[in-house]
């Protein structure tokens, strides 16, 4: 598996060097794998961090910014940063108003924050958590008790990021952090592997001509595998898989991420049959995103992630946001 | 080689079904595969159209918008649209004050926006036309009579659509565009194949192990084949092979491109080598883009283009963007 790449142990922080360089407008601490709004800390806002296994660009460095996260901690390659980056990380941008982590459910990130929790306020930060684990496919999966995080992150990371930046205390980025989670689910397929660059190959065998319903965000194996189907058939899928988990009484946002390696013309064309199939259960689509936002490095495939909206999501949704993979108003 | 897509016939029709369900701020007319600003005509203002084959996403649809391009006209992949979709766009969009085309130089497009031009011209429509040249890897290539046109297209459209919306007359536009093209350059790598949906496979064989130097964005061949090489080698290569050509007196702008198929990761620990390379030969850099702009479907790889930039270049990039794939300011 060829790669663009110098040595694997050098991909997380040469990919930290060309951010910085990219990214003047952000503090990228390349030693210790944080990057930091430049800003921080903003007088009497919450801060927002966040962080995880690198491999899943933009997620999260890509996120921080204005209207957004505060600060993100990079791991190695699908594996969760220590809690001293974390800690680090909350004491650069917090200006006293307290700091919200933003976790994704694996069990290495939910530890490592947990510590970091608890070392940031024994230096007097102010600290609260919120789990991010929206992916319906698996009750229990490698590397998680409970459901993955996956795509929810750029929506609690977006509108709690929005909330702070309007100035809600802690308690409410949290809660509202907290709702946007509860209010969101996903459901990934998987046309190929990934290939990481320490394994220098893919990290799991999917034989041509099928495909992996469910699959976890770094390959970790879904509900089943099934012969190759269509966008069609894969939107009716996948679409469903989150309907019978969530009930919208309402409008909902949309994401439909892809994997890193589909192309952005069958992404375009997999969300066209992922709102045909909305339309036909009677979801009405609000505010719709399609891109490589939450990714497995080169994996091909897609994930659809819906989250229950209403009028102050939406607003808090549609807010400023100046980040280097998201950025909209002002 | 799997994809996710419906049947080849329809990925077009099907991506622009999903680009118009997703970007409700433009018109897509589906049938004719055209992409309009939903404001334009802008009274006044000069319009920018361009477009090309599919497959190269997010170019060009994903930059129509306010500050970029007025339309985009939509191919089959990898395939000129023709002359009747150029027209209609023209006439979607032009105000009065003339329209300028920004054509990628291949044979097809070439033929196909003349051709276009003189339809538009006799309804009444004023038009003038750049041609976006910037790829040194060959002199003649596969489809095309003179270099290819790649990344430098992202600068045209950029520079020259802020031109237009700061009410530039047709000629100043068409100026600048061709100062823009002028200025510019660039290199490209495959390190894969792209696999077309017509032909459900590799488009070309490139052995495991090797890599191709100076590829087209359709994988058409480049300069040479060589064994596999690092990211700071593939720099190097990149970097000498632009500034061979282009002799900056001053700072660049320079685009980190990637070609579809190379992680976000990969690509910016790639911009890191580009960046070092750049300063050890005394090129200063003034603005960087990173990211998946000028593609080639699921092609592994990246391209190099770089702009002299002036002052004027500078502040006609730093202006405001709407679009789909760029967008920052106001």
């Amino acid at each position: 598996m060829k790669m663009l790449i110098n040595v694997p142990e050098t991909v997380v922080a040469d990919a930290l060097r060309g951010f910085a360089a990219a990214h003047p407008e952000l503090t990228v601490d390349v030693e210790n794998r944080i990057v930091v709004r430049r800003d921080a800390p903003v007088a009497g806002k919450v801060a927002l961090v966040s962080g995880g296994g690198s491999g899943h660009e933009p997620l999260h460095a890509g996120f921080v910014g204005p209207g957004m996260l505060s600060a993100a901690a990079a791991g190695e390659v699908f594996t969760s940063p220590v809690p001293d980056q974390m800690v680090r990380a909350a004491a650069a941008v917090d200006s006293g108003a307290g700091v919200l982590f933003v976790v994704k459910n694996y069990t290495g990130d939910v530890l490592n924050f947990d510590m970091a929790a608890e070392l940031a306020e024994d230096e007097g930060v102010q600290v609260a958590k919120v789990l991010v684990d929206d992916d319906v496919a698996v009750s229990d999966s490698l590397y998680t008790a409970g459901r993955r995080g996956t795509g929810a992150t750029l929506f609690v990371e977006k509108i709690a990021g929005a909330a702070a930046d309007e100035g809600a205390p802690l308690e409410r980025v949290e809660s509202i952090a907290r709702r946007v989670n509860a209010a969101s689910r996903s459901f990934g397929v998987a046309l190929s592997a990934c290939s990481t660059p320490a394994k220098g190959g893919p990290t799991f065998d999917l034989p041509p001509g099928e495909l992996e319903l469910g699959v976890g965000i770094h390959g970790e194996p879904g509900r089943e595998r099934r012969p190759m189907m269509t966008a069609r058939e894969i939107a009716d899928v996948a679409v469903d898989a989150v309907l019978d988990d969530l009930d919208p009484s309402g409008p909902v946002m949309l994401l439909v991420n892809g994997m890193g390696g589909t192309p952005l013309l069958e992404l375009y064309g997999f969300g066209a049959e992922v709102h045909r199939v909305l339309k036909e259960r009677g979801v009405p689509v609000a505010r719709t995103l399609v891109g490589n936002y939450v990714t497995s490095l080169d994996m091909a495939g897609a994930s659809v992630t819906l989250c229950q909206a209403d009028e102050e999501l939406l607003r808090l949704w549609d807010a400023p946001v100046q980040t280097p993979a998201l950025r909209w108003g002002r």
